[in-house]
């Protein structure tokens, strides 16, 4: 494998799609959709998929119980407050191995006073408890999920990753739960993190985007030494989302030698597996998103049309075919006349200033509405104007 | 002041909604258009203003004329490229005073070759020719905006640097035309720029969103000595779009004193002025977007719930009303009872565990679709089942 021969550390992907994306509002999906984007997801070669949250419903169960069945390659993963009915139910419904099984702890005094009324001692007491069922019930990979772990105090998620570590847990994750860092920031806190384990221990990272950051604070998190990103396609999750799938994937392809870090994610297929997910949860397209945006590969602009007519390598640093996607010139009012020219030729026509400037005038320039006409639109006004300019329809 | 007392170095906004924004595909707009969206940015504290290329339409050209007489607070910029005629048009509609005009050089010897077919010699000549002219018009405020400078040499940028400067230029811009840069190339980038002007040459970012790092970027052009920074309303722009400028303000908001920047943008309207550019260009709110997205601030899944009702604290880092939106509980698939007993409390009802387990089986635990209801659904679910279950209806 030339991957194994470069000295880039190969990063997990987890994907949480199904589970954080799921339970926002509007996205809520049945088993058998879930299962359907689960294989979807696992053909790109995305590392971990998480299924739900088996105690929260008869339909996460469910779920988990198709998706553990149905992966071949991925591994799946499962949410749990850290109660062991919760832990038991996941553990029924997703089996113990290939299973990441995540505890989730309260990671800050915020959380605790205000979200659970309990104390530290009793955060801490929970989360041992229950890693050590899991364990007992023989889950081969125990996860520490620390919830708002960004607001918490140091001393408090030391003693939350020492005390669940000596339980035996096998990785340990920091949530930006409220989306509330800086990358500077987060890359800190798992700098810190890391230190405080053994290199056995997994470290991986959760972020939200509510300050428009969560994939500078994951890439932030990799160069931390994070072992593994949790990320989802089109970037669904609570409120603003979670980092997006697709572009830590375009970021380690064409990044990855500054980061590091690589991948073993085929991009080519994410623009498929955002159809399903898009079929399942009636999302529209973007106009402008990265990767998955309508105008992602789309220029309309003159100034940039007459170099991407030239080369696309002028206006083209990602290229639209490794993420499964189309380059698409469009002609609209701030189109040139260099594109009109450019389609004539392409067509075998002789350039005909007459036909450029009857265009030009007509739809682009005194163009009053914002939409555009694509190639094939181009090329049927190119025929009529060229009949009318040449008199055969007189 | 109180904001002038403080160590931080306040950061001019630009805004180029109307420029780079408006020539995607989809984002047309017609000067009375502009004319009310500038109105609406200006209301916010936005800096500068950019109304457009004058040289590209009789539109643009009419729409900074209408900014330009309109604006009384911000100042406006318009985009040139390297040409006299251009120039003279933009000053020609725009004055030459509270103006800043931009001239585009070629920064990269990608689109030296490919766009321009140019040698470097004529590329600097160009806007040499291009900067004395302006200057020789009067303007006050000219600009060297260096396209794909984030491809360009330094040897390329440095030259296109010193002899703009030398020629009058007041100020350098950096567009990373392609996005293609990460957070650290982009500072580093911006960091050598400012080192090759004197202080009182201002220094820009113009960020695009193709690697999803648009505003990590511009926040790393900041901490390198960026005095003003280039965002659009929603990000808007070409492919992917350009930073947010929500998403900065945002940023600077919570994270000035980390960032040792501030700004005069207040951030009360800025849905407002979304608001004003969705009715324009027939755009969505996104269902997942920092700040403008419909679930920005909205929960419906139970272990959020669960926080979000004893304290919003829980689940919030950003304040909702700061940003013009409002906080907003719904009851879906994956909400718990918990908010179905605060309801009825809020009500002034006694809690009936009957209705709330006849709520939750019907329209939590067994809903089929992604939707979700609103506090006000509750409510009248509430009150019907409530006379079910006492048997008022019977």
């Amino acid at each position: 494998m030339s991957k194994e021969e470069t000295s880039l550390r190969r990063v997990s992907i987890f994907d949480t799609t199904l589970r954080d994306g799921e339970q926002a509002p509007g996205n809520a999906m049945l088993p058998e959709q879930k299962l359907e984007l689960a294989l979807a997801i696992e053909a790109l070669g995305v590392d971990v998929i998480e299924t739900g949250m088996p105690s929260s419903s008869a339909s996460d169960y469910k779920a988990t119980q198709l998706i553990s069945e149905a992966m071949t390659t991925a591994r799946i993963a499962t949410l749990c407050r850290a109660v062991r009915e919760d832990v038991r139910l996941a553990v029924e419904a997703g089996g113990t191995r290939r299973h990441q099984v995540q505890i989730m702890a309260t990671g800050s005094e915020t959380h605790l006073k205000h979200k659970r009324g309990i104390t530290r001692a009793e955060a801490v007491r929970e989360v041992v408890d229950a890693i050590s069922y899991a364990k007992e019930l023989g889950t081969d990979h125990v996860v520490l999920g620390i919830e708002d772990a960004t607001r918490g105090s140091d001393s408090l998620l030391r003693e939350l990753v020492e005390e669940s570590v000596a339980a035996g847990a096998d990785h340990i994750g920091a949530a930006d739960t409220t989306g509330c860092m800086t990358p500077r920031e987060y890359g800190d806190l798992i700098r810190r993190m890391r230190s405080w384990v053994t290199p056995d221990i997994r470290v991986s990272t959760h972020c939200h985007e509510d300050l428009g950051l969560s994939l500078a604070n994951t890439l932030a998190g990799i160069e931390a030494g994070a072992d593994e990103v949790q990320t989802s396609l089109a970037g669904i999750g609570e409120r603003a989302g979670n980092a997006s799938l697709e572009e830590l994937i375009a970021v380690l392809v064409y990044k990855g030698e500054a980061l590091g870090a690589t991948t073993d994610v085929r991009p080519e297929g994410l623009f498929h597996a955002f159809q399903v997910l898009r079929r399942s949860i009636g999302l529209p397209i973007p106009r402008n998103k990265a990767i998955f945006g309508a105008n992602a590969f789309a220029t309309q602009a003159g100034i940039h049309q007459a170099g991407m007519l030239r080369a696309p390598i002028t206006y083209e640093y990602i290229e639209p075919h490794r993420f499964g996607r189309e380059r698409s010139i469009l002609v609209g009012r701030h189109s040139g006349r260099a594109v009109l020219r450019h389609v004539m030729e392409e067509m075998g026509l002789e350039v005909d200033e007459k036909v450029v400037d009857l265009i030009y005038e007509e739809h682009v320039a005194n163009r009053t509405n914002g939409d555009c006409l694509d190639l094939a639109g181009v090329r049927e006004l190119i025929l009529d104007k060229r009949a009318i300019a040449t008199g055969a329809l007189r």
